[in-house]
């Protein structure tokens, strides 16, 4: 009834219910970029982890994301307008958080349709 | 398939899928309120955006809390024990978090049914 | 439509719809313990919520975790790690946040699919 995308001990990347897939908090693979970079890898493992997922950036319903330096909010921004599609923006939450690991500079999480 | 209330460039207010309505975090149109007087408004923006989708606020299921200040916490849920509806409270979480402007005292994300 | 558990004035411990069960942001009964001690707590608590809605840590799809102190991160896991079915790992984001009480080391949200 569910299937898991990368599962893992932990935590699997991606979990599908029905037509809804929930993505585990993302972050970059190379932690020693700035908030632009890491966020660029993010948004690329969303668009991976989508993919897979039989589903596309377009069809997100939910997004949160965390920075632990919300001084880098702009910066951020700057990054996912670029990337969200412009007709088909989801529902989004962006607050202060410190993560994992204090090189992290950004972890998004995302609700998506599949459609 | 996905139907988007206020739906920006950045972000949209609320995307609906099925019976399933998501908002974006909601904060206050004015920051110099209290905190009680920016969940007043928070909460007015939540019943706004539920009554377009179709719905309203006994239909809740989760709901997510950010206070920058826990301090506020009680304050805080003297509005929202006057305001939620005592036979269909929602899941809640309620955690500390900066926001994405210091002068905003909370802001609240919620899931819903749609009748 | 909507079927909660545990229901308050304030919010309402689950809220189930469809297939899909929200669960409040459950912390320990016991503050007094160290953050593996409440880990147990709370993940116990979740197997009860999980079982009156009628499935188990097996169908979750989403998981957040808040410490509020990321420094605990590696203490959690190994509750965490003990418990999570090794084959059914849930989504999960685990970031740092205050939570309402400053003695309470750890918060969790679920979101669960019901078989």
């Amino acid at each position: 009834m569910i299937k898991r995308l990368v599962p893992g001990k932990r935590l699997s990347q991606a979990t599908i219910h029905g037509n809804t897939v929930y993505l585990a908090g993302q972050v970059p693979d190379d932690y020693t970029g700035n908030v632009e970079a890491q966020a660029a890898q993010v948004l690329a493992k969303i668009d991976a982890l989508l993919k897979d997922a039989g589903t596309d950036k377009t069809k997100m319903l939910s997004v949160t994301v965390w920075l632990p330096n919300m001084g880098d909010f702009a910066k951020f921004n700057t990054v996912w307008d670029a990337w969200v599609p412009k007709d088909a923006a989801p529902a989004r939450a962006c607050v202060e958080a410190r993560l994992a690991d204090p090189s992290i500079k950004v972890e998004i999480a995302v609700i998506a349709a599949i459609s």
